[in-house]
C-alpha cells in the first residue's frame, strides 16, 4: 500500500501513447500516459473513461464537438461516444478505466497497447 | 459531457468531511472533499477506495503507521483495511469509490453522509 507519486512516476518514461498503469482498484485500472500528436478515433462499447490532465493540454475532439483540457481538469468519455485524443505539445494525463479496456477501444492497429506494462 | 475543473469545483463549497459528487463512470462516483482534522477509524468491507491530494497534505493513519500525501499524491487503501485520514490543515482531496461506498465505512456515525449531494 504505498503511495503514488504522480510527477516522479512520469519521470521514469517517455515513449508516447504507450500507457502504464500505476495501481489499481475495484477491477479499474489507475493509468498514466504521455501523448503528443494526434491518436486514433476510436470508442469503447462498454466502459466509461476517464482523463485527468496533469501537466500540459489535451483537446478531446469529438464527432460534435471537442473538449479542451488544461492541468487540473478532467473529463469523462462515456461508453459508445467516439474520441480522438490530441495533444499539440507534450501532454502527461492520467486515465481511469476498467480492467478490460483497450487503449484503442473497438479499432486494433498500430497503436494499440495488448500488455500493459506496470510501473 | 462538460469538462471538470477541479479547482473550480472546490472553491464552491467550504465545508469539511462532506464529499460531493463531480461526476461518475462504470458504477463509481468522483468525489471531492474538504478535509481539515481529524476523521474516525473506519474500513470498507468490499471497497477500495483512492484518495488523490489536491491541495494541501493529508496524513492516513493505519493501524501499523501512516501515509502522508502531498498534492499529485495518491494512494489506494485497500477493502478491509483501517485507516483514519488527519489533515492538520485544510486539505482538498479526490476521491475515487464505487457508488455503493459509504464516507464512514463500517461505522455509522454523526460523521456519516448517507446522501452525496452532487456539485
Amino acid at each position: 500500500m504505498d503511495k503514488i507519486n504522480l510527477i516522479q512516476k512520469f519521470s521514469l518514461f517517455n515513449d508516447y501513447w504507450q500507457p502504464k498503469i500505476v495501481s489499481e482498484l475495484n477491477d479499474n485500472y489507475i493509468k498514466i500516459v504521455k501523448l503528443k500528436g494526434e491518436f486514433v478515433w476510436h470508442q469503447h462499447v462498454a466502459e466509461d473513461e476517464l482523463f485527468l490532465v496533469i501537466r500540459g493540454r489535451l483537446h478531446i475532439l469529438l464527432r460534435d464537438g471537442e473538449i479542451d483540457l488544461e492541468p487540473g481538469e478532467l473529463v469523462i468519455i462515456p461508453r459508445g461516444v467516439e474520441h480522438c485524443p490530441v495533444a499539440e505539445e507534450e501532454a502527461s494525463v492520467l486515465l481511469l478505466e476498467p480492467k478490460t479496456t483497450l487503449n484503442t477501444g473497438n479499432i486494433e492497429n498500430d497503436r494499440t497497447v495488448a500488455r500493459l506494462e506496470w510501473i
